[in-house]
């Protein structure tokens, strides 16, 4: 943790040289003071994970040099989110969370409910980017231009089933007595347990490791996550 | 939908006078207008859903009387969320978050890594409060003080098995050929989908209802709860 970790829009290969746009010149350079020879990590949606040396530091502009592949490509299983533009808020976190969560592809759309709020597809691609640079992803979901539900559904491929959540399909009230096993979910800090914490815990007879994924999700999506698996498998959810 | 649903801590009966606070108070009558003999819903999270009428309407405080039962209390499983704060808005979402989920209990702890800004319990209980309003609940987790994870360990009935969410167990990335069928997940909007869009969708055959638990989810909770599912029964989380 802790190394910076770049999406640059480029080719990758041994040797390669990387130019750094406008904006993450300004992040590497001004915001995080590193210079030439530091080391960060980069990928570009298509060639994995690169570690790569500062070779030129400007103002303006910068240059990389691509050293060795330090992860291979791993797209994500053929799972889009659709879903209806919510406040500026809400979608920036929808976006962000369907790319840790492991979506292909983000649509957004038009619902005859939806506010329909303009959806400014390259603010939220670019939100999409910054989420895969946080949770180690070396794939960034394409955030498609806004579609009307009706157009999406003349065209769809009847091979891709169409999961729809629906609030009038929740499950009415069933029995309200719950009969699960009492259970807590623990997420750690964004820096992780200690060792020392990790050890006791593994130690402990009541505790159990919970797996979420190959990406790295931030505490609060864990938590999320978490929460639904529970609920799913033991809770008021089955 | 569309109708107002408060929390209140006062004992609830048929005929019962329950006075509102400041708080509600302004928001019934200032913020959303209404007046002596509108109809709410309103809860204390002990004895369900009562839909109410506004006896009195003040400036500083009102009356309500509880006309009927319109839900039964309902608890959620016994599940706790122990998380390490994080942000004020990423804490303020996990609170959000775990109502919906339906967490029986929030204790934020303490780790060795946790910046420990200070925690206020009584802004966190409030949020969760109005949580519960929003999804439906009928019950609020009590949001406890914040606890060091060591002592909250010492003290642990070792009957209440604890899941842990930690990055270092995060799976190592294996096949990343992912072999799951195509998939679409989608997520109405906050106003949810129309009549006749619910019924073309149930009518096509590429299309399944997803059910997630008996709370009313935000949108981007549906859609976050709906891709851990998938990623957990059919992608790459297996």
């Amino acid at each position: 943790m802790g190394k910076i970790r770049l999406y640059v829009d480029h080719p990758l290969g041994a040797g390669k040289s990387v130019p750094l746009d406008r904006d993450r010149t300004h992040y590497l350079f001004s915001v995080m003071r590193r210079g030439v020879g530091a080391e960060l990590s980069i990928f570009n949606g298509r060639d994995g994970e690169w570690t790569a040396r500062v070779a030129e530091a400007g103002k303006r502009g910068g240059l990389l040099e691509a050293v060795g592949r330090s992860a291979p490509q791993r797209e994500p299983p053929d799972l889009w989110l659709l879903f209806a533009p919510l406040k500026k808020t809400r979608t920036d976190f929808v976006v962000e969370k369907a790319v840790e969560l492991g979506a292909a592809r983000i649509v957004p759309v038009l619902t005859e409910f939806t506010n329909a709020e303009r959806v400014r597809r390259d603010r939220l691609q670019a939100h999409a980017v910054e989420a895969a640079e946080q949770c180690g992803a070396t794939y960034v979901p394409e955030v498609v231009e806004a579609v009307k539900l009706g157009s999406l559904l003349d065209g769809w491929d009847p091979a891709r089933r169409l999961l729809v959540c629906d609030e009038a399909l929740a499950v009415p009230a069933g029995d309200p007595t719950g009969v699960a096993a009492p259970a807590a979910i623990l997420v750690g800090p964004e820096g992780g347990l200690s060792e020392a914490e990790r050890t006791r815990l593994h130690a402990l007879p009541f505790t159990r490791p919970l797996s979420l994924g190959p990406r790295i999700l931030r505490a609060e999506t864990a938590a999320l996550a978490a929460l639904t698996l529970w609920q799913a498998a033991e809770g008021d959810w089955r």
